[in-house]
Protein backbone atom coordinates (compact mmCIF):
# COMPACT_ATOMS: atom_id res chain seq x y z
CA UNK A 1 0.00 0.00 0.00
CA UNK A 2 2.48 2.71 0.33
CA UNK A 3 5.22 4.22 -1.33
CA UNK A 4 8.23 4.58 -0.28
CA UNK A 5 9.31 7.87 -1.31
CA UNK A 6 6.13 9.65 -0.66
CA UNK A 7 5.96 12.05 2.52
CA UNK A 8 2.33 11.36 3.03
CA UNK A 9 2.78 7.60 3.19
CA UNK A 10 5.29 8.37 6.24
CA UNK A 11 2.79 10.27 8.55
CA UNK A 12 2.18 7.70 11.60
CA UNK A 13 -0.32 7.88 13.96
CA UNK A 14 2.81 8.41 16.53
CA UNK A 15 3.39 11.86 15.07
CA UNK A 16 2.74 14.94 17.45
CA UNK A 17 0.98 16.69 15.32
CA UNK A 18 -2.01 13.81 15.35
CA UNK A 19 -5.57 15.04 16.24
CA UNK A 20 -7.42 11.62 15.48
CA UNK A 21 -7.91 8.80 13.39
CA UNK A 22 -10.12 6.56 12.06
CA UNK A 23 -10.00 3.39 10.04
CA UNK A 24 -9.04 5.17 6.78
CA UNK A 25 -7.67 8.68 7.30
CA UNK A 26 -5.75 10.40 9.88
CA UNK A 27 -5.83 14.06 11.25
CA UNK A 28 -2.93 16.41 11.87
CA UNK A 29 -2.56 19.81 12.78
CA UNK A 30 -0.47 21.32 9.36
CA UNK A 31 3.07 23.81 9.85
CA UNK A 32 0.36 26.33 8.65
CA UNK A 33 -1.11 28.09 11.43
CA UNK A 34 -2.84 31.43 10.10
CA UNK A 35 -6.35 29.72 10.57
CA UNK A 36 -5.99 28.41 13.46
CA UNK A 37 -6.51 24.99 13.62
CA UNK A 38 -5.62 24.12 10.28
CA UNK A 39 -5.35 20.48 9.65
CA UNK A 40 -4.62 17.72 7.12
CA UNK A 41 -6.50 14.56 6.30
CA UNK A 42 -4.52 12.39 4.89
CA UNK A 43 -5.56 8.68 3.61
CA UNK A 44 -3.90 5.73 5.47
CA UNK A 45 -3.17 4.23 1.70
CA UNK A 46 -1.44 5.53 -1.37
CA UNK A 47 -4.33 6.19 -3.89
CA UNK A 48 -3.82 9.15 -7.05
CA UNK A 49 -7.16 10.62 -7.06
CA UNK A 50 -10.21 11.35 -5.17
CA UNK A 51 -12.25 9.16 -7.99
CA UNK A 52 -9.59 6.37 -6.32
CA UNK A 53 -11.42 6.70 -3.32
CA UNK A 54 -13.55 3.70 -2.29
CA UNK A 55 -16.86 3.97 -1.07
CA UNK A 56 -15.79 3.05 2.32
CA UNK A 57 -13.24 5.41 2.40
CA UNK A 58 -15.13 7.97 1.38
CA UNK A 59 -18.16 7.35 3.73
CA UNK A 60 -15.27 7.07 6.86
CA UNK A 61 -14.34 10.59 5.48
CA UNK A 62 -18.05 11.93 6.16
CA UNK A 63 -17.09 10.68 9.58
CA UNK A 64 -13.85 12.77 9.79
CA UNK A 65 -15.67 15.93 8.67
CA UNK A 66 -18.76 15.94 11.51
CA UNK A 67 -15.77 15.09 14.13
CA UNK A 68 -13.19 17.70 12.74
CA UNK A 69 -15.99 20.36 12.63
CA UNK A 70 -17.47 19.43 15.97
CA UNK A 71 -14.46 19.57 17.55
CA UNK A 72 -12.81 22.91 16.00
CA UNK A 73 -16.40 24.18 17.41
CA UNK A 74 -15.86 23.17 20.75
CA UNK A 75 -12.28 24.08 20.69
CA UNK A 76 -12.07 27.55 19.15
CA UNK A 77 -15.59 28.34 18.29
CA UNK A 78 -14.79 27.76 14.64
CA UNK A 79 -17.61 29.49 12.48
CA UNK A 80 -17.19 27.50 9.36
CA UNK A 81 -14.91 25.71 7.11
CA UNK A 82 -13.00 25.30 3.79
CA UNK A 83 -12.52 21.91 2.95
CA UNK A 84 -10.06 21.47 -0.36
CA UNK A 85 -8.64 18.76 -2.13
CA UNK A 86 -5.60 19.76 -4.48
CA UNK A 87 -2.95 17.81 -4.81
CA UNK A 88 -1.15 20.36 -7.30
CA UNK A 89 2.58 19.68 -5.82
CA UNK A 90 2.11 16.59 -6.90
CA UNK A 91 2.54 17.53 -10.49
CA UNK A 92 5.67 19.89 -9.97
CA UNK A 93 7.53 16.44 -10.63
CA UNK A 94 8.27 14.68 -13.79
CA UNK A 95 6.31 11.48 -12.89
CA UNK A 96 3.72 13.05 -10.86
CA UNK A 97 2.48 10.28 -7.81
CA UNK A 98 0.33 12.43 -5.26
CA UNK A 99 -1.11 11.03 -2.37
CA UNK A 100 -4.98 12.18 -1.79
CA UNK A 101 -5.35 13.94 1.41
CA UNK A 102 -7.73 17.59 2.38
CA UNK A 103 -7.01 20.58 4.02
CA UNK A 104 -9.09 21.48 6.51
CA UNK A 105 -9.07 25.30 7.26
CA UNK A 106 -11.31 26.26 9.90
CA UNK A 107 -12.85 30.26 9.32
CA UNK A 108 -13.50 32.97 12.43
CA UNK A 109 -15.74 35.81 12.95
CA UNK A 110 -13.40 36.10 15.63
CA UNK A 111 -10.16 36.48 17.42
CA UNK A 112 -8.99 33.15 18.95
CA UNK A 113 -6.57 32.84 21.56
CA UNK A 114 -4.43 30.56 22.19
CA UNK A 115 -1.11 30.72 25.03
CA UNK A 116 -1.38 34.17 24.50
CA UNK A 117 -1.22 34.07 20.70
CA UNK A 118 -3.69 35.77 18.87
CA UNK A 119 -5.10 34.30 16.14
CA UNK A 120 -7.61 36.35 13.48
CA UNK A 121 -9.28 35.72 10.02
CA UNK A 122 -9.05 39.38 8.70
CA UNK A 123 -10.49 37.63 5.03
CA UNK A 124 -13.66 35.91 7.03
CA UNK A 125 -16.36 35.61 4.36
CA UNK A 126 -13.86 35.76 2.10
CA UNK A 127 -11.46 33.23 0.12
CA UNK A 128 -8.35 32.06 2.41
CA UNK A 129 -5.16 34.18 1.83
CA UNK A 130 -2.52 31.84 1.60
CA UNK A 131 0.22 35.37 1.61
CA UNK A 132 -0.97 35.48 5.04
CA UNK A 133 1.26 33.51 6.97
CA UNK A 134 1.63 32.68 10.40
CA UNK A 135 4.32 31.31 12.71
CA UNK A 136 3.77 29.71 16.06
CA UNK A 137 6.32 28.70 18.66
CA UNK A 138 6.16 25.04 19.74
CA UNK A 139 4.86 24.99 22.78
CA UNK A 140 1.11 26.69 20.88
CA UNK A 141 1.22 24.48 18.37
CA UNK A 142 1.24 21.31 21.36
CA UNK A 143 -1.57 23.41 22.80
CA UNK A 144 -3.82 23.84 19.76
CA UNK A 145 -2.98 19.84 19.16
CA UNK A 146 -3.98 19.31 22.81
CA UNK A 147 -7.54 21.35 22.53
CA UNK A 148 -8.04 19.60 19.08
CA UNK A 149 -7.22 15.96 20.90
CA UNK A 150 -9.63 16.80 23.98
CA UNK A 151 -12.43 17.71 21.74
CA UNK A 152 -12.74 15.20 19.54
CA UNK B 1 -36.60 21.32 1.84
CA UNK B 2 -35.70 24.26 -0.27
CA UNK B 3 -35.15 28.02 1.06
CA UNK B 4 -37.02 30.64 -1.37
CA UNK B 5 -34.07 32.94 -0.75
CA UNK B 6 -31.66 30.67 -1.98
CA UNK B 7 -29.92 31.20 -5.67
CA UNK B 8 -28.54 27.63 -4.75
CA UNK B 9 -32.02 25.86 -4.15
CA UNK B 10 -33.05 27.84 -7.79
CA UNK B 11 -30.66 25.47 -9.77
CA UNK B 12 -33.30 23.15 -12.00
CA UNK B 13 -32.26 20.02 -14.02
CA UNK B 14 -33.56 22.19 -17.13
CA UNK B 15 -30.42 25.08 -16.33
CA UNK B 16 -28.48 25.17 -19.56
CA UNK B 17 -25.41 24.91 -17.71
CA UNK B 18 -26.31 21.25 -16.44
CA UNK B 19 -23.86 18.72 -17.23
CA UNK B 20 -25.64 15.73 -15.57
CA UNK B 21 -27.62 15.10 -12.52
CA UNK B 22 -27.29 12.36 -10.12
CA UNK B 23 -30.36 11.68 -7.16
CA UNK B 24 -29.12 14.14 -4.71
CA UNK B 25 -26.61 16.70 -6.70
CA UNK B 26 -26.83 18.58 -9.81
CA UNK B 27 -23.37 19.77 -11.87
CA UNK B 28 -23.60 22.69 -13.36
CA UNK B 29 -20.57 24.35 -15.83
CA UNK B 30 -19.30 27.76 -13.45
CA UNK B 31 -20.00 31.37 -15.17
CA UNK B 32 -16.18 31.72 -14.86
CA UNK B 33 -14.15 29.10 -17.27
CA UNK B 34 -10.35 30.18 -16.44
CA UNK B 35 -9.90 26.55 -16.01
CA UNK B 36 -11.90 24.85 -18.89
CA UNK B 37 -14.44 22.82 -17.73
CA UNK B 38 -14.69 24.20 -13.68
CA UNK B 39 -18.38 23.10 -12.96
CA UNK B 40 -20.00 23.55 -9.49
CA UNK B 41 -21.72 20.50 -7.70
CA UNK B 42 -24.84 20.90 -5.72
CA UNK B 43 -26.82 19.67 -3.73
CA UNK B 44 -30.31 19.03 -4.11
CA UNK B 45 -31.75 20.17 -0.80
CA UNK B 46 -30.65 23.36 1.50
CA UNK B 47 -28.07 22.04 3.78
CA UNK B 48 -25.86 24.14 5.91
CA UNK B 49 -22.27 22.04 5.94
CA UNK B 50 -20.46 19.29 4.97
CA UNK B 51 -21.46 17.76 8.21
CA UNK B 52 -24.93 17.68 7.36
CA UNK B 53 -24.14 16.04 4.59
CA UNK B 54 -25.86 12.78 4.60
CA UNK B 55 -24.21 9.33 3.98
CA UNK B 56 -25.93 8.69 1.49
CA UNK B 57 -25.74 12.25 -0.30
CA UNK B 58 -21.75 11.66 0.52
CA UNK B 59 -22.00 8.31 -0.99
CA UNK B 60 -23.33 10.07 -3.78
CA UNK B 61 -20.86 12.24 -4.38
CA UNK B 62 -18.44 10.28 -4.67
CA UNK B 63 -20.18 9.04 -7.74
CA UNK B 64 -20.38 12.82 -9.08
CA UNK B 65 -16.36 12.78 -8.58
CA UNK B 66 -15.68 9.83 -10.43
CA UNK B 67 -18.06 10.62 -13.11
CA UNK B 68 -17.20 14.37 -13.65
CA UNK B 69 -13.49 13.71 -13.48
CA UNK B 70 -13.91 10.66 -16.44
CA UNK B 71 -15.79 13.53 -18.36
CA UNK B 72 -13.46 16.52 -18.12
CA UNK B 73 -10.75 13.70 -18.89
CA UNK B 74 -12.70 12.81 -22.19
CA UNK B 75 -13.74 15.62 -23.16
CA UNK B 76 -10.53 17.69 -22.59
CA UNK B 77 -7.62 15.54 -21.57
CA UNK B 78 -7.91 17.00 -18.10
CA UNK B 79 -4.83 16.12 -16.12
CA UNK B 80 -5.85 16.39 -12.62
CA UNK B 81 -8.95 18.12 -10.44
CA UNK B 82 -9.18 20.69 -7.80
CA UNK B 83 -12.31 20.23 -5.71
CA UNK B 84 -13.18 22.92 -3.04
CA UNK B 85 -16.13 23.20 -1.06
CA UNK B 86 -16.17 26.76 0.83
CA UNK B 87 -18.98 28.82 1.23
CA UNK B 88 -17.22 31.71 2.02
CA UNK B 89 -19.42 33.93 0.22
CA UNK B 90 -23.23 32.88 2.47
CA UNK B 91 -20.78 34.20 5.76
CA UNK B 92 -20.86 38.38 4.04
CA UNK B 93 -25.19 38.01 5.40
CA UNK B 94 -25.76 39.25 8.35
CA UNK B 95 -27.63 35.67 9.32
CA UNK B 96 -25.96 33.40 6.95
CA UNK B 97 -28.08 30.45 5.39
CA UNK B 98 -25.42 28.51 3.45
CA UNK B 99 -26.12 26.25 0.76
CA UNK B 100 -23.60 22.61 0.27
CA UNK B 101 -21.98 23.21 -2.79
CA UNK B 102 -18.88 22.10 -4.05
CA UNK B 103 -16.15 23.61 -7.27
CA UNK B 104 -14.73 21.18 -9.08
CA UNK B 105 -11.61 22.92 -11.22
CA UNK B 106 -10.31 20.38 -13.90
CA UNK B 107 -6.50 21.51 -14.47
CA UNK B 108 -4.35 21.13 -17.20
CA UNK B 109 -0.64 20.34 -18.15
CA UNK B 110 -1.48 21.79 -21.94
CA UNK B 111 -3.43 23.96 -23.87
CA UNK B 112 -7.31 23.34 -24.73
CA UNK B 113 -8.82 24.82 -27.74
CA UNK B 114 -12.66 24.81 -27.93
CA UNK B 115 -14.52 26.80 -30.83
CA UNK B 116 -11.19 28.63 -31.70
CA UNK B 117 -10.79 29.84 -27.83
CA UNK B 118 -7.87 28.31 -26.20
CA UNK B 119 -7.64 27.85 -22.59
CA UNK B 120 -4.06 27.27 -20.87
CA UNK B 121 -3.17 26.89 -17.39
CA UNK B 122 -0.04 28.42 -16.70
CA UNK B 123 -0.04 27.86 -12.95
CA UNK B 124 -0.57 24.03 -13.37
CA UNK B 125 1.33 22.57 -10.31
CA UNK B 126 0.22 25.71 -8.41
CA UNK B 127 -2.57 26.59 -6.15
CA UNK B 128 -5.31 28.23 -8.70
CA UNK B 129 -5.44 31.52 -9.64
CA UNK B 130 -8.41 33.82 -8.97
CA UNK B 131 -7.20 36.82 -10.38
CA UNK B 132 -7.08 35.23 -13.71
CA UNK B 133 -10.39 34.94 -15.48
CA UNK B 134 -11.78 34.00 -19.12
CA UNK B 135 -14.92 35.51 -20.44
CA UNK B 136 -15.88 33.48 -23.04
CA UNK B 137 -19.06 33.95 -25.49
CA UNK B 138 -22.11 32.28 -25.09
CA UNK B 139 -21.29 29.68 -28.40
CA UNK B 140 -18.27 28.34 -26.34
CA UNK B 141 -19.73 27.88 -23.22
CA UNK B 142 -22.60 25.97 -25.38
CA UNK B 143 -19.66 23.71 -26.60
CA UNK B 144 -17.79 23.11 -23.55
CA UNK B 145 -21.14 21.71 -21.75
CA UNK B 146 -22.19 19.66 -24.83
CA UNK B 147 -18.64 18.11 -24.69
CA UNK B 148 -19.22 17.35 -21.15
CA UNK B 149 -22.45 16.09 -21.15
CA UNK B 150 -21.76 13.93 -24.18
CA UNK B 151 -18.27 12.55 -22.04
CA UNK B 152 -20.54 11.75 -18.91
Amino acid sequence: MANTTCKFCEFSAKDENLIFETPFWMVLLAPEQSYVGRSMVVLKRHAASLSDVTAEELADFGSVVKKFEAAAKKAFDATMFNWTCMMNDFFRAAIPDPHVHWHARPRYNHTVEVSHVRFTDPEFGQHYNRDRTQEIPGNVRKEIVAKLRKAA
